[in-house]
């Protein structure tokens, strides 16, 4: 989209990935077609294909990767290649998304301008979060991993109501008493944060959202914090209900009383690259209906 | 509560049943001390104490229940006395709630106003549910029951979000994706409801509120629906996740795509006793913080 | 609409008269092919023709009414005519409203049904209002007025910040410091209150629904009150802003420190005839977008 | 507050003014006193008490300003200190506010800190705005000037209803129809924009939010961008309302069909002294009620 490029040194592209989501059933010909016009233009492909779960362990050091899907494809692309530095070209199957907005009809015209380095590239924060718990204090491994639109903390069962306490630079705190507690990058503003009554930020504000679920306390607010702020999670002990952890909507942990997450920025942006044919109000505008309104 | 008084007719009291919540301390004092004074009265009593998850099944027909613990209490002694048309004196342990006015320092002069009948006699409007199913089709017993509060459906697990259908008098149908939907009752309006966005109904309102958990669709509104709506919920085919059914946040039974949920006003009100010392706005104002604001 | 028909006795019809929205440029054709129309059946018919600002004054008892405009003529006409009971039929010159269904393409089909008393005929509840202030207290006219959709007081100027205090039913009183309170109807509830934030209230639900606009205090919520409740509105003394009562965004008053407005249901109900062609949830679907959502 | 300070390079303090809010009954006395205190330490002092509307016109380059009154004392005084660099200490004569955390009773201490230069100086970005209407393209003087809090687009008189076209970076627009548009910074957040529903940011965050009052259309929903953001509002022609431009609700000016607004970051940030007595949270919960809820 216009108005939010970051860089646009692109570099050479000899070697692409494909991730494609081979729920929809124009993915499987689409990533054919793709092989073969990138073989004609001398450069090497592989596809990665997936049905619902999927692990993709990113071994070679790809130049490019394109997406085929919708948005859940590139959030799950983007929290594998984003650490490799793999700029991501997003081609959505069915309608346009939030984030996807090359077409599969176009995508021949935005690949050719991709492999000529002409496309913009746009730079999407990330967050980062480890988990302290019960294991990881006696020696076991950390679970950590990254987000593109958003870290969840929630309760289920019969009670929904968990208690957090979030502290804020390890100088500040604040407690929930809520159905759950949204971190929320950008990117995700739009997303599930949006459900929970969340502002929309522009893809290009480096900030975290803070946004709880059916807050208890009827006055809070969601809070938006700067990139840069070291969010601890505290598990209060006691709780009525399950808790689980989920990220992008796509992987989910059990949590337990006593835990905790720690929640940053990602050292490194998911790079995404657009074709520039849709604004960021537009597609607020397309997708939100925005226009209009009752008359 | 001033204000909202329905009937006065409270006849004879003559046997009385204590529903305490032990999980309070002063409950088990509080019960003798109140079965003393009535039987210095004449008046016969029997307490049922529970803690955690209880299964009160009332088998006599008692001219007064009175409650000690909290709104949750009043939540559970209403569904299974309301059908039997049983008035409840709600005595708080702790903090006054939406509902228990009547503060355990005060109680001797309330219940002696109550044995003489000069207590108002409040209505308030409960809903019924009954749920079809694949076990009840088969001619298995059909679930149902009774709801102060509000009855809820939600989604856990990795994707919370639930596709439903909601009939309105069998003539009109609204769709809703959305992490679940909440049928509240004006008493029920303080509670959950609140806390995902809705508005406050003054007790003496019978309507059935209709709200939306987060929907994914950002123009969507709370409703609220005239107490004699009929109201039934197809869960779709497919969900990604587990749906729950909640009842006043007590009450949970599973639910699966292809069962319908029936909701309707329920044929008896809950009758609560209060004392008139607190009106509904100054409970909005001690409990919700309505006064003051930023200043 | 279905589901909310009230009464269908709608007897002879013999004297008609019609509203027409002059600004509407199909208005004067259609009022005149509309006269024929009848002409030809025997019914004598008279039009009204405003353009703006308009006081009608309604000296005979017409048998009906026709409104050709959108939802604003028919509430301009339903203050008039609710009180002589005059039930409306409203055509729709433009897209459907909330109120207006017969489109200008169908009139004939529908005016032949209610000739011939097949319609249905829905009953919408109105407020009523009446203003105390220095003029009236010394024995002057005192204001007075009626609402389809909403009574609205808010302030203006530099600080648009207004103190009120709202009494209800003299028993019990709620401080308000926000830009305005918009007390609204069912009918009103898809109107102002809706952008205010307040829930979609069942055209049949009656109810006052009493909504803060940009309330100071982030706890409050819109509330929903019996139909019955009698409220009273206390303009605070030393308003750093000039205050306006404003009635269905259509006529404006002057309001100053020391007023007291009285709001309360009408006597009279507005009786508007309807084809049943789109129920309730459609005209939500369709005119608040609640179809699809961000996917 | 902790957590964001950005520069402490006080340098040395020879000349003090003291802006004093002559409503407030201490301010006097205390601009008195405080003028004592700093005679004895060498340092000149001048006070300018206002009542009411004020026209600081600031010639010499004080060293520090003292503001004596409350957040509101703070926002006039930054309006016209922030340009000229001049670092502001608040000290609260009432209540403890968003901005002014030095309580009337510890002055002295503080005080004496800020000479020595140990005092915490926080940086807060200001909005700059300037109109361009028919006065201006005539070659008259353009209407600017700054915002600590906010400034305001809003209609009034009977239909309150406005149509703005925002114009983003020049590459984007998108369209409202509203009761009116804020555009906060984050300072700005726990005011007026928390009031019509808007997220709240972290002082330390460099951003603009945008936010509609009351929009009719129902999914729209508060949007943040970065401070680099340049704005520019049209208002667009034939308005059924007037329109006013508020700023940090203290200043108004008429807009007029076929205006344009400018809006962008300050170029200077406003510089204000806190001690670290209270941090951002803490803050939060004690003036919007973040804690507890109901129960």
């Amino acid at each position: 989209m216009t108005g939010y490029m970051t860089d646009t040194n692109l570099g050479n592209i000899e070697e692409v990935l494909i991730v494609a989501n081979y729920q929809k059933p124009e993915a499987k010909p689409l990533s054919h077609s793709i092989q073969i016009f990138l073989e004609e233009k001398g450069v090497k492909s592989e596809v990665f294909g997936f049905s619902g779960k999927a692990d993709l362990v990113c071994e070679r050091n790809y130049d490019l990767a394109i997406t085929l899907g919708g948005d859940g494809t590139v959030l799950f692309a983007s929290r594998i290649l984003a650490p490799l530095n793999i700029p991501i070209l997003p081609i959505n199957l069915g309608n346009f998304g939030f984030i996807t907005e090359v077409s599969k009809d176009d995508w021949q015209n935005d690949l050719e301008r991709v492999l000529k380095g002409e496309v913009n590239l746009g730079s999407r924060m990330m967050l980062s979060f480890n988990l302290k718990n019960d294991a990881s204090k006696r020696g076991g491994e950390e679970l950590c991993g990254r987000a593109m639109n958003d870290v969840v903390i929630s309760g289920s069962g019969i009670s929904k109501l968990v208690n957090l306490m979030v502290h804020l630079d390890e100088s500040e705190h604040i407690e929930y008493k809520a159905d759950g507690i949204i971190f929320s990058t950008s990117t995700g503003s739009t997303a599930y944060s949006a459900a929970a009554g969340g502002p929309i930020l522009h893809p290009e504000m480096n900030a975290i959202i803070l946004n709880p679920i059916c807050p208890f306390t009827l006055s809070h607010r969601p809070l938006v914090l700067p990139s840069e702020s070291e969010l601890r999670v505290e598990i209060a002990e006691d709780q009525r209900t399950e808790l689980t952890l989920t990220v992008d909507g796509q992987l989910s942990y059990p949590l337990k009383s006593g835990d905790e997450l720690f929640i940053r920025k990602a050292s490194s942006a998911a790079r995404i690259l657009y074709s520039g044919s849709r604004s960021f109000y537009e597609v607020l505008r397309a997708k939100l209906s925005w226009t209009g309104g009752p008359e």
